[in-house]
């Protein structure tokens, strides 16, 4: 008997045992201290672009869970738009990073990625059990998500290439918090076997 | 001091006593039954257009609080623009209730629009203490998201000529249980005076 | 590779299919039309009596899902002490509905038993995918808790004979309800084979 | 038109700004590294008994944000009761910070005090915008807690000598996170004017 209603409610995507999450991305870097954080996050988004890249092969679905910067009458698309337009300051992040339309889109109204959102229920649907949490920043939205994620009994990985803060002691503190606290795997994301991070059977939550 | 923090992640939108809520109404109808639907759901749509025009002239804003249908890869533009495509069922109700830049969207991933998604938040912010809550079905994700209202303490309003659902016994009762049960205001929008359900004076939850 | 934290935080009851939940039934029915109430209510209790029984020799677990009735600073102790007090008007449905002390509790401050409880959490931990809704009312916290256990894919029994409200015809109706929107299995209790509830393999939402 | 509903459900208590919430402070210590942590929290506890009798003075609330420890089948009146009895590690703790009959209990299931618990209801009900958080321990549940006070728009206070964690510059390093991230207070509480953090008028949320 299927716990899983079949009405179009409940139409399932496929399942995962991971996910790779990519937090605030798509940014237009316009705010104070945006410059320097820019630069901490370009050689981050070259690593991303890569990982991303290699979880699409691995099967691992990608999902955007962006803040929506209190634009409530806007959606992903528009934001996207926005940040890809010349002269944006976090156009060459948005440009690597751009998605595909195969990813996935949650957007958060505030720091945590599960905090008055979906991405609960998506997360449950796909049947993901490990995060790979990613993007900026480290010590602030990643770690917000990153708590709540442990609270919800998945495991965590968070490639300390692939998140960067305004400062780079900061993010060196939030990656240490996590893998003390919240038992996060943050071997970079060179080090790491994604076919490994898979369940080897259909065990779950 | 204000009890809101003032970075990024919090910057409200406009105060509004009352929002107008579209549930459902961006629907491409394609399922079975959907015919039968329509079928109720026209002349909903017509008196549901005046009342948004009305809405907008008294400066209360209007949410579509609408379901994803399982696209979860997709945005509420993508969703629109499929509805809106020549030869789909639901194009004349997408046509007739077709979104404006200045309102707001929510995509629900279940019935009820406060399950799983930032709704809740959203009317918080808006300051929101009554909810206009019309479209489909008035028996199934109106009835839920009515129910989600009434817990957290909204005043209900359910304009009786503005919701439909496949059978119209069915919409009755569920308009009979929202008047008896959450004390909804079911009056026909006609009989609405919008500006009185703004509150005389800042009080609030 | 376990899904679960195994720390303190994350110690997990036993493994359930199915979980038994007693809506308000600790109360002291001390408001206006309390005394209809009982009427409708005595009956019931003595079939829930029954089929609790069935369900501890099933190994089925039984959780009090109980209105705070506002008293924030009591908890379920003090609120059975109450309700079992002479002279107390639920005391009858107290009395034969007294929890034992492997019986699971959960107090809410609403309609839903899953609004703002842990009651979402604690059946996941206990991984039932099926509730057995009962108590009071029918056609209140019985229906608001059936429509978020509905949004859940859990799946729904509640026996007819189990549940009560102020009005018969109410609650006839909630049960119509129930059956046709969440495809509740309303029969008697009298007539629910227990085991055949439990999933005959591992299969999981 | 009052936005509350006056049912049985919706029975406020009285209006607060600030409340003072005392985490896992009823806690046996019985774990590995209980023994190191009891030598933290003795002589925070005794500065946390002192703001506790200040706070009663000066009309502010306290809230006891405790976690059930995984026995979700008892409340919090046996955990306090077992925490009392004699040869309990944790005895000195709950006998100082021993609950009274206008305190209020949230038992959480987890880290935050607000994943899956009323919390969030409750500091709502009492108009809550100023939360004071103390307890056990300042790098794990206190820290969970405050992000999630901080997402929900509460002004946050912390003070340094009423928390404690197993290690001393663990509990730095988080105070420090608190104030930078969450502009968090973290002055002593011999520092804090209660009176002066309520509300000069009637603004909220």
């Amino acid at each position: 008997m299927p716990a899983k209603n079949d009405d179009l409610h409940g139409s399932a995507p496929d399942d995962a045992d991971v996910a790779l999450l990519l937090i605030d991305v798509i940014n237009d870097l316009e705010f104070d201290g945006g410059d320097a954080l820019l630069t901490q996050a370009l050689p981050m988004a070259a690593q991303l672009a890569t990982l991303k890249r290699r979880a699409k092969h691995a099967g691992i679905p990608t999902i955007y869970v962006n803040d929506n910067f209190g634009r409530w009458q806007s959606d992903f698309t528009t934001l996207l738009a926005h940040c890809l337009e010349d002269g944006v300051r976090g156009q060459p992040l948005a440009e690597q990073l751009r998605p595909e339309c195969d990813d996935y889109f949650v957007l958060k109204p505030k720091h945590s990625g599960f905090y008055a959102t979906t991405l609960d229920l998506l997360l449950r649907y796909l049947k993901v059990t490990t995060v790979i949490l990613t993007g900026l920043t480290g010590d602030i939205c990643v770690l917000f998500t990153a708590n709540d994620a442990y609270m919800r009994d998945l495991h965590i990985v968070v490639p300390a290439d692939c998140v960067a803060s305004l400062q780079p002691d900061e993010n060196r503190h939030a990656l240490i918090h996590m893998q003390r606290v919240l038992k996060a795997d943050v071997r970079p994301s060179t080090a790491l076997d994604l076919n490994a991070l898979k369940r080897p059977s259909g065990a779950q939550m």
